[in-house]
């Protein structure tokens, strides 16, 4: 006998998990269709060398890689968009430009599992590649809105920022050819708080009235509106620029569009890794804040520049399904605690087979979901245990030649002799 | 710069294929969930000895398998069948019983890539365990007919027989203690003739009557009907056994529900792997035979138990994904031809931004799918080139204050200062 286990940061997604995430999935797809985005699929397994790229470091001990049967060195991706960016590079000649993506799939890293962390997850990432401006920044924003607005999700706030205006405003400061390690340090201020980024901040600048302004600027947020807090970063700065300007423009679509509510100018959001050139966001939900951001992502004009010289300037987002599904459960969102797998499973006795098949197959042609319990000879107590595992809502039984539907809730039961006055009580 | 390749039976899929493969699985989908199916997954990554158990043999050299970063040693999945029946085995105790389920994912083997098989494809596995009854094995017949049905596939011929019935003949010729050997070079009728098969079956069975009475057998349903097929097996067979009676009963519910025109009785279908123990089948489309089965099955009733002692009898069916839209690619369907990514884009000149992200915005609420064109500086050329590779019926622009709405086939335009006029417009 074999032990049938799953390995370490590795798990099973049973019914209770796998209905709600299918439905988040097809919600998600059906905005990004609204949206006039495009679905693509990349190969999980990829030559180590194009997804490691000049990278390695860090992300090489995390990334399932191994000699292939060929010889080959290869690797299971760890995200979707370093092989979105050698998509791009291999088929951008016969891709509609600007093109716009969605991918849902999975991804893997060997990281150590901690809470809520595995080893495998599912990332759900949009792009539009080959349109640099305020529009573009606004369809990705807008988009994130009408995601999560289709999840019935509300109470919602996206942390905007702007990584090159970020960048302006350290050039003014004369400390431009350290922001990598700035916004690395800016980056722990959720997680660390003020008084620590600011004693890195000293560390790297070695000047302690830089490391107050830059302080000043990341905190020019606090209890201030998304006009208000870029005036005072564009007063941080001294003057308007390009990038200043955009946020002016981004924010006027959000408004005018009705959404600007949803949306606040975080100067603290930079977004740890370096390939991000201009706007920049995270998202949180009010209700559960610490579960941290559930959508994240920006704009990043030279991703695909590892494998191609064709200038393809991009701006996405990255939704990661588990931490979301992990919030929805928590939160008790009806798409998690109302899922179920049909409206109505058929109960029947041994002499009844022709007639329950008859009546599932018909319900079914109406379009009902109708699930049948395929063991007659078993008790009332486990036909109920079985609806009640997969949740269904309603019974069907035969009594005298006519349907008997039961509510399961409420026990209430009523007899008809029509397949259209079932499939009615059922919805 | 690194080249963008991809590994050798390795490829990307594109939107013209993706839009199809989606609307595919959505359709399936819809009907697994109408026949009370619920979803499950599991990981891509296994311990090896979970997969490939006793077995080993050829799958062994065909699949992706390596030691982690813990020295474990762990492959990835070679089909869905076998991490199912590890599935089973841990969970049976906390899901419902009899348990049905579907699972749509990707497996790997590393086999040599050939015409239309490669080394990353996907399944869609459907089935039944803990139910071993003519009912749970019509309730795959039929779901595989409502696949099929979804996707506007009426072209199609079912072709069933029943492994436990050829071994009740088998056992009366006596050669019972041969069978998986027989059942093997039976398998092979379709590819090598009849001629071929007799050659084999004389060298297993070293009797030239009894390889004749295989062969009458496994062409026993030439030219003859379903029930008539079955009586020339239980003439040969010399009387009704439990397996034929089950037969017999399938067909009346096929016939009941009006559906048996699709299905036939084929003898010489025995699926070549070993753990069918019941009804088997393939799937061929009529009118695109050469392209093999697409969806294959069987009875099986031991599955798990090389994990665990609980007996848990199961039927199901698997499509082959990658080989349907092949063939529905080569067939001209129309669920491949026209799909497309939105009904309508939409072009705007600078200036118009405003106009534009608010008409999107609003056509998006109303629920059309709508793309908006980001580049406004370019030529109509480069507009229609866009609109053309995505496949979009219809434009919008700005006119006078009005909206136009140009048919991209026909060309001919219609200017309105309605909205909802818009959206029915390009629908």
């Amino acid at each position: 006998m074999i032990d049938p286990i799953v390995l370490k940061g590795f798990r099973d997604s049973l019914p209770k998990e796998e209905i709600p995430k299918k439905n988040i999935e097809r919600k998600l797809e059906n905005v990004f269709e609204k949206f006039g985005f495009v679905p693509i699929d990349t190969p999980v397994l990829e030559y180590e060398s194009v997804l490691l790229g000049k990278g390695g470091g860090e992300t090489d001990k995390q990334i399932f890689h191994f000699e292939d049967n060929g010889g080959r060195k290869v690797a299971m991706r760890f995200d979707l968009t370093v092989p979105f960016a050698r998509f791009l590079a291999l088929h951008h000649a016969e891709l509609p430009i600007p093109f716009k993506r969605y991918h849902i799939a999975k991804a893997w890293r060997g990281e150590n599992p901690q809470k809520g962390r595995y080893r495998e997850f599912i990332q759900c990432d949009f792009d539009i590649v080959g349109a640099d401006s305020a529009e573009a920044d606004f369809e990705i924003l807008s988009l994130m809105y009408a995601s999560f607005n289709s999840l019935d999700i509300r109470n919602v706030t996206f942390h905007v920022a702007n990584r090159a205006l970020f960048n302006d405003f350290l050039a003014t400061v004369g400390i431009e050819d350290k922001s990598i390690e700035v916004l690395r340090a800016v980056d722990k201020l959720r997680k660390i708080g003020k008084d620590e980024v600011r004693k890195i901040l000293l560390d790297i600048t070695g000047d302690e009235e830089k490391s107050n302004l830059i302080i000043s600027y990341i905190t020019s947020g606090e209890g201030k509106d998304f006009i208000a807090t870029l005036d005072s970063i564009v007063a941080l700065i001294g003057r308007e620029t390009e990038n200043s300007e955009r946020m002016r423009k981004i924010y006027s679509y959000l408004k005018e569009n009705g959404i600007e509510s949803f949306y606040v100018y975080d100067p603290s959001i930079t977004r740890g890794l370096d390939y991000y050139t201009g706007i920049v966001y995270e998202t949180f939900l009010n209700d559960f804040e610490a579960i941290g951001s559930v959508c994240s992502g920006g704009r990043y004009n030279n991703l695909a520049s590892l494998y191609t010289k064709e200038v393809l300037p991009g701006v996405g987002a990255s939704i990661g399904l588990d931490r979301l599904l992990a919030a929805l459960t928590e939160l008790n969102s009806p798409l998690v605690k109302d899922s179920n797998s049909a409206n109505v499973v058929v109960f029947y006795k041994k002499g009844e087979e022709e007639k329950a098949l008859k009546t599932v197959f018909e319900l079914r042609m109406k379009g009902l979901r109708t699930d049948l319990y395929l063991l007659p000879d078993k008790k009332a107590k486990a036909q109920y245990e079985y609806a009640e595992k997969l949740s269904i809502p309603f019974a069907l039984s035969f009594a005298d030649g006519n349907y008997m539907v039961k509510n399961l809730k409420t026990r209430e039961s009523v007899e008809t002799n029509s397949l259209l006055r079932v499939v009615e009580l059922c919805q």
